[in-house]
């Protein structure tokens, strides 16, 4: 594999680890959350704002990239990074995730998955193999396998025969990768059954994966079976491969997936939040449009020290808002993405230091967040 | 007046000259052309970009701000420079050329402009000393005069008519004016009509106005008749003073003009046509949106050294365009943005330095401009 993950420490009081993950495009510290460049661009944003935020990896969508462009154009082009000029690693999704959610325009086989482009309806089949050789062309640091992300609610018996099916797709992946170098990450379903998750994990672990993700959580199945799979899962992982826990999520789900052993996360929420106007602070989230913050003075969160805090006063923001300014969303996604590497931050110093009163207090954020909606 | 205007040298090949701008904000070289930040904000770039870029005086709209966010809050917050995070100097233009632009939904009288907004249908009036009193609100560098920008075609009648108001108007927004402090320029109207040009430059004069401006102009008259005014309108004007051609233009239109013997330039072209994937390049304009460009390896232009040309391909800014994506209004914009600074530049470099080689070919520029549309 062209990527090597070392866990430098454990943290005393929980499941959590501070990792080192070198790619071909360079070295980052875990747990690390990944901004989502759906096509091609963490959207408004540019490379050189996440760099200064600190951000290392970013992830892109496989389906949006090969639908538009086109993956051979980007290929043409020299690959993903130097098409969108970003110099950090990138991860890719499968697709599997955007083309499960096109509902009725898409139909599974044990071939793989058929559907019409949201773009122009015209006919698709994405397969395992397909999937692979799509993000080698796009030169992803890590690829995924496909696999389908089980609904909620899901039967029993629809649940095994897909997890199934996910682990045949898994095994053809990687038969197909053309070379050992392309990393590949194998993908846990499952649903909320406890036991299909377990012997999806096992079937797995018989694959040469170079990591693992967790999938099919956070899709409705509620706050405690969030919480139940998430850990379970986590302990049933090889403790030298990274974990990643696929599009989770808000603040305090990434607190407790850390504590659970989780290594990278990826999820749109604070980007898509912030062009909506929902700004995550130290005090809770708040939301811009309100009309208490015309005249207020204060930047977003007294205590950030990105771009948009250190510059820009809340009464503004709103005002970019309500005007519809582009700066507005771009300002709003720098201070949110700025959170978000803060209490990733906050969380590995916590583990490097061994220093629990250094960890962000999960259980209040979930209070803050509740209350200000 | 608390600006001081400086010729510094003169061109000896046209009426061009080079000088020197100090406002409470810095001092700035001249010709020199202004972003327009019709809301507060120039569209999709930061007061860091456009610094980067290398302005120091941007434009902002008086009617704008005063129905949205509104002046007393802007007021609140310590004026528009402090609201908008702008450290260099502003211009706000008087409102009166976007309420008369409002058609039926305004009319004119003796008093001022009485129109509804385009945001609610509310009713408002704004007066010559309305307007005075709001830019003195708002902080700006430089206050324009309430005038009407007479439209094309209007018959001499209807052009004498208003051009007398103007004047008139003029005259009562000097009289307001709580201090000299308060840096005001006048307006020059007059349609097409060189003799109500000329006594419209004489009746201002009059007055102790700290610059000129010219109005319009560039509002349908065509080629011939703009290049006309524009240069016979110059000459009218006084050495010791800026003047500034209001709302222009294109490339060879601020070539034709700085050659005049003009100092200051706004126009929305460079941003608004960024956000609509019209490049300007030292070869002319191109359309980003055309199918060439798909895979096209090359800067937008590659002779410029911006953030958008350093960093990433026609492909690449098309993708962005194509996707919808923000990243690509602000690339596009810091390109065109970028563009016209340096123009101004090389202009400002040729009569530093003596040199007619340096200045932009205006005639090439043109059949550029036509060409490739």
């Amino acid at each position: 594999m062209s990527i090597k993950f070392t866990v430098v420490k454990k943290d005393k009081s929980s499941g959590a680890r501070l990792g080192k993950l070198k790619t071909p495009h360079g070295t980052l510290e875990t747990p690390a959350f990944m901004p989502v460049g759906t096509q091609g661009s963490v959207k408004a944003v540019s490379p050189k704002d996440l760099r200064e935020i600190g951000y290392k990896m970013i992830l892109s969508n496989t389906y949006h990239l090969y639908l538009r462009p086109g993956v051979d154009v980007i290929r043409d082009l020299g690959g993903l990074h130097r098409f969108m000029g970003w110099k950090g690693s990138i991860l890719t999704d499968s697709g599997g995730f955007q083309v499960l959610s096109l509902g009725a325009m898409r139909s599974i086989s044990e071939e793989g998955v058929r559907f019409q482009s949201h773009l122009d309806g015209a006919s698709h089949l994405l397969t395992p193999e397909k999937v692979i050789e799509i993000q080698a062309a796009l030169g992803s640091d890590l690829s995924m396998v496909l696999d389908e992300c089980i609904p909620y609610p899901a039967n029993r018996d629809y649940a095994t025969e897909s997890t199934d099916r996910t682990v045949r797709w898994a095994r053809r992946s990687l038969e197909s990768r053309g070379s050992e170098n392309q990393t590949v990450l194998g993908i846990v379903q499952g649903g909320v059954y406890p036991d299909l998750r377990e012997q999806c994990v096992k079937d797995l672990l018989e694959l040469p994966f170079d990591g693992f993700a967790v999938g099919g959580l956070g899709v409705g199945e509620g706050e405690s079976q969030f919480c139940e799979m998430t850990k379970f899962v986590a302990n049933l992982l090889p403790k030298d491969r990274p974990r990643y826990l696929m599009g989770v999520g808000r603040p305090q789900d990434l607190i407790f997936a850390v504590r659970c052993g989780y290594d990278l996360f990826d999820c749109v929420i604070p980007t898509r939040n912030a062009r909506n106007g929902t700004l995550f602070t130290s005090k809770g989230k708040i939301n811009i449009k309100r009309t208490e913050f015309t005249r207020d003075d204060r930047p977003v969160d007294e205590t950030c020290e990105c771009y948009c805090c250190k510059n820009f006063t809340r009464a503004y923001i709103r005002h970019l808002y309500m005007a519809g300014e582009i700066l507005g969303s771009h300002l709003q996604t720098v201070h949110n993405l700025t959170y978000y590497y803060d209490l990733m931050e906050k969380m590995r110093t916590g583990i490097r230091e061994g220093r629990v009163d250094l960890w962000p207090s999960e259980a209040e954020s979930v209070m803050q967040d509740a209350g200000s909606e």
